[in-house]
């Protein structure tokens, strides 16, 4: 199994509507990849770990796929409609990680 | 709920021994924290999100607990001893983000 998790950094001047993310970016997202989706995680960065310190990241989201060959057969088709609705709830270029899963 | 997530950055020096990681360090830290530990998933950076780019960490650890007290209450008194046992399986400082869970 493979997690696609996608990093949005923080910064004094990022924006980002988790309530957008969660209600309409990840739904439609679930909708077009199908059920090779696996499973879908959402956090907001509240904290570093240091007392006082900013979270690295305003939020971070997770998608699960059997393989990374699952992934990009399910993602590639609806790539640009899904990357197209970023700027409705970021102006943060995210980072992108994928990552097998060892626990 | 939140996450504490553990990101070792990943570089061309980089170390990290993931099956010592798994295998000894994550049990360690479960059986010091406790109960208080609700869950545990780890995965090992294996890309970027661009074809050929090399994953922006080499391995990420996340920890859910209910609350960020019960985060502090429950590693506080041991984190000295899992902290210890960093040099152990990397030679990465790592990033730490806690995130409400969102979904």
């Amino acid at each position: 199994m493979i997690k696609v998790s996608v990093y949005y950094p923080n910064s004094a001047g990022a924006r980002f509507d988790m309530d957008y993310y969660v209600s309409k970016h990840i739904p439609m997202a679930q909708k077009k990849v199908g059920p090779a989706l696996k499973a879908v995680a959402v956090e907001q960065g509240i904290a570093g770990g240091t007392p006082g310190t900013p979270a690295p990241y305003i939020a971070v989201g997770h998608l699960t796929f059997d393989s990374v060959e699952a992934f990009q057969a399910a993602f590639a088709p609806h790539a640009e409609a899904i990357m197209a609705d970023v700027s409705n709830y970021t102006n943060v270029q995210p980072v992108i990680q994928i990552g097998e899963i060892k626990l």
